[in-house]
């Protein structure tokens, strides 16, 4: 299944690390691109790129004007990430039972009404309040069955040797 | 099992929301509490605490000096979060098996050799760069096996009905 995710309302001053956690946690959970709404911020691009140079993959981020344009013109379904949505037991299978591309939602500060009507699903990672960076990894873990561990990610410079006690990380030469 | 979790060299201004955001998670995925080094920060307690008198539980965050002091009196099992970790597939059946209480050590920048040595065990979540607040939420989702989405936290002022399309928050009126 393909994943594309989209972050609303992106402010740097405030929201830079933040979003750039939500974006290598997109990656490292299987999320292929992500878009991001709000404020343009190529400081959040250069982190994630450096990250993707560096670690491989092919994930991209790029920068939406309009977050309604991405989700009335997304050709697959739509997940919007809410506390206040249906549990994401309960709804990780429908998702999981369709094949077509799909769009997660992560929120920013008063998400609109909107949001919630043009999603397909609006789900609930624990139904409390924690952080968009944990609900989106936590869903993608349930989504993917845990997949993300044997994830190949292609051209890595550097690669982590699983280790009980040290840093081990393989630097590829080419 | 009792979890606590240790948050390593929190500052203020640079870290306040995604301490805030690692608080939050550690106390929507099952853990009872919290200690955080580094610099002491009245206001991340105060975001805290106030999720916890909205939302219930008795999830405490606590200031630490010493995060040595705190991992070698600790009277239980320590496991510390590092991408250069053992994978937590195979890590968490072997934390799992244990009854202690369970330190959860999350890094900040430079972690000491120290810490890796005196955990118990070194585990990584998918072994990519992303982020302490997703690995925390994946790995307690992973070790309690998904539990977080029934648990009940007493007391709660505020409480979400799931729902497909809206936004419904039951008020406690006592």
């Amino acid at each position: 299944m393909r994943i594309t995710v989209l972050r609303l309302g992106h402010r740097p001053a405030r929201d830079k690390r933040l979003s750039t956690h939500l974006m290598l946690a997109a990656r490292a959970f299987g999320a292929s691109d992500a878009f991001y709404c709000g404020t343009m911020d190529p400081g959040l691009e250069d982190s994630v790129n450096r990250v993707v140079r560096d670690w491989g993959g092919g994930f991209k981020v790029v920068y939406a004007a309009s977050w309604r344009r991405v989700m009335s013109e997304w050709g697959g379904r739509i997940v919007h990430l809410t506390m206040y949505g249906l549990p994401a037991q309960e709804a990780v299978p429908m998702v999981r039972a369709e094949d077509d591309p799909l769009l997660v939602v992560v929120g920013g500060p008063k998400v609109p009404r909107e949001v919630y009507d043009m999603a397909d699903w609006n789900v609930s990672v624990t139904g409390q309040p924690h952080s968009e960076v944990s609900a989106l990894a936590v869903f993608l873990h349930m989504l993917l069955e845990g997949s993300e561990q044997a994830s190949e990610f292609t051209g890595a410079r550097l690669r982590i040797v699983p280790s009980a006690r040290g840093k081990d990380v393989a630097v590829s030469k080419d």
